[in-house]
């Protein structure tokens, strides 16, 4: 297949720092879209990926999943874009399109399994998918996004993931006017959440590990904020939320937060653990309550929340870097020293 | 308080045999009828509380609370009960009759905490609540339920705290036509969800470890009937099922289960295995799952599921017993081995 050569950081080696490679992109096919790379976001998932930590990865690995640039061509049956467009790209880029999840628009739990936007088998080239973290990306239009003109270009990219990550749960569980939403973790997924259920009229608490997070979960629009450790002010929330978004990636207590929970409310789970959760049956049988997870979204809901995202003026609190600072970011990320999420500049792979 | 002195199998010493006592029921409050009990239900919860795993208790403990019997006599205020009437007694005998959950007929969430049938502090008497092993009840008639005319009315009794458990979940997940629910162990919660799930319209697989008891599943109205062993069986399985029913009291690995639930399924337990059971993130996250909780049912929803039952003909499997082989009973018990559920026939009692 006919590919076109694209400049790209990655590495052929687990956990071994990223460089300057270049991949080749497939050519336009019929209903693709090629786009200039603006921004990309960075997300933990493509830390654990490089590392291996969700297994072998097919080399090299180019990460990169919030990925925000500028259509500069369009194949023949192309509809919906021209040149010129802002587009997204996000988790997804192809899926079976035929299956019952595929027609609901739930594509994340696609029968066949979705082709993500790297380290995937590419069903079209035969090779496997980069990300982000590159000049240019040629990806079938039914899964790109139209990216509304945020003032703040760089900082809408990471609703590509984090966004809609916490999106579509607290629309799929009703947060809104009269319902108590917890927020459990703030980093790149709960300071986001917390934006998006404060402009869908929820009432917000967080509850973070951080002292000095108290604060800024309030800065961004937390009605209340809740130092976990603190024993005399969980006991006041007991039984009073209606939901509970859980962002946390590593083992943590869940029964805390079950017990927060009023009759039939849900806790959450957004992140991956790489442990199992433990669940007292006491704390899901009392006040018939749920311990729930939820994937990303689908594609119409992606562009959903990007809309509601832009009319609510809402984006990631974010810090732009260069491409060249990206093994700094990784090392930053995973000791949680970024507020709240990086954003790369791809102008500066050139 | 004037009280009446009733006959009752009890015990003083956890974990002690049960042996005749005598006991003071309160006297007639205005709101209170009292009730000739019977038949009366031994369900597993009676033997975890005698034998005090779930804590000490107020001696002496009197058990039971599948309590069918017949009005003796009413109190002035009494409307809905009349002398001669069959009546139920369930685990609930009082609640704040105030909150939020009780006036939503979610009794059994009171924010205050319900009195329970045996072993709750008693709010009128001051002492404390004494079981259906026991020649008669006093109880506010707002706990009570009317008892349709089962033909068989010692099956009936399990009914109510086995019925409900698993009516109130199979009716909230909305098991019925096009739904394909699941339940997982075969004894005295199980059988009778078989039953339910199957009267609601919905087609039923059941899950068990027992060789014998697949075809005694497919006997009860069961469509399939899975050996959970059996990889292969249940390899076919993956993503099908709409509803799990989960009725195991003891650890076990609920993950199996939840990667048998299509998108948006639930795995609900109706029992209360002592320790945690374990969740892998993923079979949470992956398809939008939840492992949720039930606990019996309001008192409005038990009285539905009676009439229920009795328009579909469903009641116990049942083995009816005299007062004097309750301790036998509570070992076998111990050993699952009753087929399923025992029932005191409470004429034995004299």
């Amino acid at each position: 297949m006919e590919t076109t050569q694209v400049k790209a950081y990655g590495t052929a080696t687990p956990a071994a720092p990223l460089h300057e490679i270049i991949i080749n992109r497939r050519a336009i096919q019929p209903h693709d879209i090629e786009m200039e790379i603006l921004y990309c976001g960075i997300c933990h998932s493509d830390l654990h990926q490089v590392k291996g930590d969700f297994g072998p990865f097919a080399a090299p690995i180019v990460p990169g999943h919030e990925i925000l640039g500028r259509v500069t061509a369009v194949g023949a049956h192309v509809k919906n874009f021209k040149v010129g467009d802002l587009a997204g790209i996000g988790c997804i880029v192809d899926s079976c399109d035929n299956c019952e999840y595929c027609n609901e628009g739930i594509e994340q739990f696609c029968d066949e399994g979705v082709t993500f936007s790297f380290n995937s088998p590419d069903k079209i080239s035969s090779g496997h998918t980069y990300g982000g973290f590159s000049k240019a990306y040629v990806c079938n239009e039914r899964y790109v996004l139209k990216m509304p003109a945020f003032e703040n270009l760089a900082a809408a990219a990471p609703l590509l993931c984090a966004g809609i990550t916490v999106y579509s749960p607290l629309k799929h569980w009703q947060a809104g006017p009269g319902k108590k939403v917890g927020v459990l973790g703030i980093g790149g997924l709960g300071h986001v959440a917390i934006k998006i259920a404060k402009a869908m009229g929820a009432e917000v608490t967080v509850f973070t590990t951080s002292p000095e997070k108290v604060e800024d979960a309030k800065r961004l629009g937390a009605d209340h904020a809740v130092l976990s450790k603190d024993d005399t002010a969980m006991a006041a929330y007991a039984r009073k939320l209606h939901f509970i978004i859980d962002t946390v990636s590593a083992k943590h207590d869940i029964n805390t937060y079950l017990n927060l929970l009023r009759h039939d409310g849900t806790v959450v789970l957004v992140g991956l653990p790489p442990e199992p959760l433990e669940v007292v049956a006491f704390n899901v049988v009392m006040g018939r309550r749920s311990f729930a997870g939820s994937n990303i979204g689908g594609i119409a809901e992606t562009q959903e929340m990007l809309d509601f995202c832009f009319k609510h003026n809402i984006t990631a609190e974010s810090e732009v870097i260069n491409i060249d600072y990206v093994n700094q970011a990784f090392e930053r990320l995973e000791k949680g020293d970024v507020k709240y999420r990086f954003v790369i500049d791809m102008a500066s792979l050139s």
